[in-house]
Formats: C-alpha cells, sequence, structure tokens
C-alpha cells in the first residue's frame, strides 16, 4: 500500500529543530551534572549522552559563560595521563528568591542552582489586622534585602516566587486568602517592578503548592503519587499525581483545611461548618492545649506546645492525639479517594510529627479500604517548616535548569 | 556552534516509523469519519487529512475488508457529476462485549463500532449468598447468549470487559468487593477461555471508572475535569482529570463509599465507622423510606421509592435529602481537593438524581470555599444507570478505533 515516508521539511522548519535541538542538549548536559555522583569531565559527559565531544565541549563553554557552570580540580587519582577538570553546577550564577506571606510570618530565602541555601531571612508578624498593601510593603523590604545579599555574594537573581496561603490565579492575583482576610490582590501589579527583581517579574502560588513541588524535588516517593499537608493557622495541600502537581479544573485544588470532619461541628471561617482547619489548624491545637495568647506569636507557642509534649503535659498530648485523629479522618478520605501511598506532613506539623503521625497511621488503618495490604507512609516534610519558600525558590531556579538555553539569551544590558 | 543537523536512520528505524505511519493514517481516517457530521467520501477525507487521495483510497479499501467501515449511498445532492459514495463505521464488523457483576443485578450488552447498542441483557439476582465462581457461572451464560446474538447478526467479538464493584488488580484479578463479599477471585482465570470470547480474552476493570470512561466518550465536561459517583448497594467513584482516568498510585482510587461523613457513626463492612456508603448507600436509602424488604429486589424497591418521592411522601422525600446531604458533604471534600468542576450522578443515582441535586447542591454552596464564583455542575449521568455496562463494551470497542492497524493484523482463522 502507498505510503509516503518521508515527510518534506521546509528550511524555516529546519532551523527550528536546529534550535530546539540545541535547547535539548544544552538541559540534557546540565541534567547530567546535575544528577552525577561526582563532578563529570567534558568526556564522561559525552560518554553519557551519546554527543559527539566537539559537542560537549561547546555546550559546555555556553554554559560556563552563562555562569550555569563552573570547572573544579578533579580528585586525585591513580592512572596515567593529566586528569580532566570536572564540571559543577555554578553556585555563583542564577540564583531563586523564594518569598512567603504566611498568616503570622513573612519569610525569605536565595537558593542557588545547586540547591544551596545562600540566605534565609524570617519575620514573625501578625499580618491578619494588617492590610495587604502594608503586608506587602514588608515583603518589599524583604526583597531589597535579599536583592542586596544577592550583590553582596555576586549571585544573579533567575526569577522570584511568592508564596501564599489561597487561592491564587494564573496571571498572581490572589483570589481568597481566607485567614489573611484578603480578596482579589493583585500582588504583581504591587511588586512586579520592584528594582532588586531586574525586570524579570514574580509569580505567585498557592504556598502549599510550592511545597509540595520542593518536596518533589528533594524526597519524591518512588511511585511519585503523594499529598502534602502545610498546616498553619489554615490548611493546605498539594497534591502531586504521577510526578506532576494537580492544580484542578481552575487551579483551586488542596483546599483539604475544608473537607468537613464534622459536618455539623464547629462554624469556620469560610461559612461552612465542622471544616477539618477548626480541628487540627494550628490555633485550635494550641487553644485545646491551654497555649492561646500564652505565648504572643504563634512561633514561639509551638515551640511551647513541643516543649510541653517532649515532658508528656497531658492537655500538650490531648490536643495533639485530637488534631492527629482529626486530620487522620480527613486523609483517609484522601487515600480511599486518591490512592496516594504517602503523606508529608509540612508547616508547623512538620514540628510536631512525632505526635500527629501515630492518631493519623491510626485512623488510616481503621478507615482506608486497602489499608491491610496497601502501605501508606506518613512522614515530616523533609524540608522542614520552610518547604514553602524553599519550593518557591527551587521553582524560581529550576527553570533554568530545565530551559537554560532561555537563560543564555536573556537581556543583560543593564535596565 | 557545532550541532548535528541530522540523526541517522537505521534501515530498521526507517521500517518501523512507515510501520507506524500506516498505523496513525489507519486511525486518522477512521477518527475523521467517527467525528463528521456527514459520511465523508474518499475525496473528502483527502481534503481533511492531508494524505494524497491515492493513500485515503488504499487506506479506505483495508479498512472495509477489515470491516471497519461500509460505503453507504450518499445524500443527493444538486450539481453535475455522479455523486461519490459515503463512508461510515461498520456497524457489521468488530463489536464490544461489556458485562457486569454488581450487587444485586447482572448485564451484558453489545456495543457496535458506530457506538449503537445491539444487544442488552439484565439479570435481577442478590449476589451477596451466592459464590463468585457460581456468580462467574451465571456471567457465563450471559457470554454465551451474547455471543450467540453477535452471529446471528454477523458480528464480530473485539473484545470483552468486565465492570465489577470492587478493587480489580491490572491482571484482572477482583482483590476485594466488599458488598459482594470477593476477595482475590481471578477472573480471567474463569472465564478468559470461555469459547465465545474467540481467544480474544477478557479484561476486568472497576465498575465506576469504566462508567467514568463512558461518560467520558459521550458526554465530557468542557475542562475534561470530573468525578462520576456510581451509588448501587456500595458507592465507588471514578475520577477523571485532565481527560484521563486517574487510577491512583497503585488502581485503588475512586472509594469514596469509604470517605468518612460522621467519624463516629455507624459501623461500616469496611471496619471503619461513618462512612457515606452507610448514610447514601442504596440499601440505606431503601432502610429509610421504610422500603426495606417490603420489595424483594432493589431494582423493584428503587422504582417504589421513586414512585413514593413522586407521590410526595413525607418518608420518601427524607430519605433522599438525607442521603443527598451526606452524598453533598463528602462531595464538597472531594471539591474542595479536587476542584473538579462536574460532578456526574450514576447508577441508581441516576433515576434518584432530582431528589439527590438539590441537597448535593446546597452542601456544595455552604462547604466549597470556591462555591461562590466557581460554579459546580451536578447532573445524572448521561448513560444513565447503564453507565458502567456500557462503558464496558464502549472500552472493549474504542480500542479498534484508536489502533485499527492491530485489528487488521489479527488472526482470523478458526481457533
Amino acid at each position: 500500500m502507498a505510503q509516503p515516508s518521508t515527510v518534506p521539511v521546509s528550511a524555516a522548519g529546519r532551523a527550528v529543530r536546529q534550535a530546539s535541538l540545541r535547547e535539548h542538549n544544552l538541559a540534557l548536559v546540565l541534567r547530567h551534572i546535575a544528577t552525577a555522583g561526582r563532578p563529570p569531565s567534558r568526556a564522561d559527559l559525552a560518554v553519557a549522552t551519546g554527543l559527539t565531544r566537539a559537542t560537549v565541549s561547546a555546550l559546555v563553554d555556553d554554559l560556563i559563560t552563562g555562569r550555569l557552570l563552573n570547572e573544579v580540580d578533579p580528585a586525585p587519582r591513580t592512572g596515567a595521563g593529566r586528569p580532566a577538570l570536572g564540571l559543577v553546577l555554578a553556585s555563583n550564577g542564577p540564583t531563586g528568591l523564594g518569598l512567603e506571606v504566611n498568616v503570622d510570618y513573612l519569610a525569605a530565602c536565595l537558593v542557588d542552582l545547586a540547591g544551596a541555601v545562600r540566605h534565609r531571612a524570617l519575620r514573625r508578624v501578625d499580618l491578619r489586622p494588617v492590610p495587604p498593601l502594608d503586608a506587602l510593603a514588608l515583603v518589599s523590604e524583604l526583597i531589597a534585602e535579599a536583592g542586596a545579599e544577592a550583590d553582596r555574594q555576586g549571585l544573579v537573581l533567575a526569577g522570584t516566587a511568592l508564596a501564599v496561603p489561597g487561592l491564587v490565579t494564573s496571571t498572581g492575583v490572589v483570589r481568597l486568602a481566607p485567614n489573611l482576610g484578603w480578596r482579589d490582590v493583585d500582588v504583581p501589579a504591587v511588586l512586579g517592578d520592584h528594582p532588586a527583581l531586574a525586570g524579570r517579574g514574580l509569580s505567585v502560588d498557592n504556598e502549599a503548592n510550592l511545597a509540595a513541588l520542593g518536596e518533589l524535588r528533594v524526597a519524591p516517593p518512588a511511585s511519585a503519587n503523594f499529598i502534602y499537608i502545610s498546616g498553619e493557622v489554615g490548611i493546605g495541600a498539594g497534591i502531586v499525581l504521577h510526578g506532576a502537581l494537580f492544580r484542578g479544573a481552575r487551579g483551586w485544588s488542596g483546599e483539604i483545611g475544608h473537607v468537613p470532619v464534622h459536618p455539623e461541628g464547629r462554624a469556620c471561617r469560610c461559612g461552612g461548618r465542622g471544616c477539618l482547619e477548626q480541628y487540627a489548624g494550628q490555633e485550635s491545637i494550641l487553644a485545646a492545649a491551654g497555649l492561646t495568647g500564652a505565648a504572643g506569636l504563634a512561633g514561639v507557642a509551638i515551640t511551647r506546645l513541643v516543649e510541653a509534649a517532649d515532658r508528656g503535659t497531658p492537655t500538650a498530648c490531648r490536643a495533639l492525639a485530637q488534631a492527629g485523629t482529626a486530620l487522620g479522618v480527613a486523609i483517609a478520605g484522601v487515600i480511599n479517594l486518591l490512592d496516594v501511598d504517602t503523606v508529608v506532613l509540612g508547616g508547623v506539623y512538620a514540628r510536631l510529627a512525632r505526635w500527629l503521625c501515630p492518631p493519623v497511621e491510626a485512623e488510616i488503618r481503621r478507615r482506608v479500604l486497602t489499608a491491610a495490604w496497601s502501605p501508606v507512609t506518613v512522614r515530616p516534610a523533609q524540608l522542614g517548616g520552610d518547604a514553602a519558600v524553599l519550593g518557591a525558590a527551587g521553582s524560581a531556579v529550576r527553570s533554568v535548569l530545565e530551559q537554560p538555553a532561555h537563560w543564555l539569551a536573556r537581556d543583560t544590558r543593564p535596565a
């Protein structure tokens, strides 16, 4: 039967294909270096990628010029010949700025291409009484401080991501952050032109989503199906299915804080009743432990709670057990529905995991239909309570690793 | 910078590419015919696909010989010249056999390539006291009956899928079907060699998954994100995300019947407490409506329930409202978590949707954080209560449309 065996390619088509081949190969070389056990040489890369030695060298030269790679002295070795230089991801090149606005703190950090944290800042402040623009003015100060620190260390800002505990549109508008009291706050309109961002803009995302992406990078479960639960004043979730963040039909997924656990129970800020947040949110736990108000800001109160639970104080232990049970009821529903095999506890839950995991696991055993033969791992976030801000910075710098050609092609003229 | 502009292609590589090009073009032609408003001619297909007239004709000849297409007389038209014959999907060719084992009925159907239902069978029988092998013997009778009917109508069995209300492994073993009392039933080992299956085997899947796939084919919401809820004695869900069935990390997703709605409520067969099934399962509804036992098999009882609710009988209306509220609590949790924009009610819920939708919608309005600006559609299954068995047959025949080359290459010698 007659079939065309080749498809004609126009000259323009060929040009596009060569450009995308170069993009592909740049990313391929970077990926090999990022995941190599020890710094590979150019020769090692040629073997690993199947590209010619000359092609690898040209790519590596471009990546060094673009401050994405550095050459390092090789490890001493036995055998004849001059040892070749090794290649590592640059620690003095593109850097991601992560920012977080949460109900009772602000945070910022810089993460370089190799994943090292180069700067951290944390400010405890109760933002509930603070108008959104005033809160963003505080964020602006954190940006300026981080920008100055990047300059001091010779880093180049590759991108900035802001984590917020709320529902965010694809253009960065915070549609609703109930515990902050924010509605329709257009963050990029306020902060996007900050001089320290060097014209590279700022993306905004839900904090649990960014934290889940951070965990996906540093400690993914084998199946790459997990739910990251961020316990703060509110409770959010980042859902990773088949290795990708699942955002839902309209970007509003992960509102586990408003999953009903006692349908006719306590009234919630959202207008519903018996939401998980009312039983396992940070403030409910502190109230049940008798620590509200006693300790000022929640960070201090959580430390007191940990100390009390460590001493075996009954009210503290009971408060944590009750929260863990409520959390377990909601999580059992999630697992029955989605069959994720791993639950990652983040936010303040990361510090409380020792007391929360046992009751969560008990509810899973009791309520998940497949629990007897399909184990579920419940564990604290590898990145701890900082997962969201670290995930934000990681996302910003990660895009350079994924699309190095975009970075190399950037406009480097001073603005 | 030096980059290879072409990749060497081996002779074997070229042969593989030509074979896959033919596979691709066969499927392309079939897809155009399947979705065309009126039967296209060969010339129409050449224009629509961009293939040459000769290539299209060769492909169409192969598809006609393989009983995938038929030629039909064209619609009368004005204008010069002899009108060309139109092409339609064959109604006398490959046919899918759908089977369903549920708690209180068995069903079978044949669906042809064009989607027409060519045979239906339904047997009301309470399978709870029936051992699995005896139940499968009844299924075997349905297979024989459907095979004879296919022969009588000149149809060829393309594949068979069995829907069961339980957790099924990828090899077709029913790991657990709590309401049937099945554990580790290897269905293909029992039925796979049935002579009427003509050596084409049988796949087994969860009934809500197959029903969701059926709905995805006949009535997908624009976003292609929805949850299909199958209400029977048990309650299952098929979750469609971004147009694909989401099966979970290990294939156990969709157990919405065991999502807790009253954590310390009624004990459930699964060992948990307060599962949705205990408040919105078919038997709970009938019990609350005072119709248990009164009417023998559930199909009859559901008809009585519909009649009673139609007359406005308070117990019937109250039972449905309570079930709808429980269902709405679980669904609100699902939407907060997954942000699906459509909920499809199937199984007996399809017949009860008139009474269930209002309380479900009320709970969504009350409990879903984004309900005020992100509407959720709750509607009965387009395929009604038969969605699972029709979805099973559709899946079996659909694979022929997706991979016609496999069908054409099949061994047609008598077994």
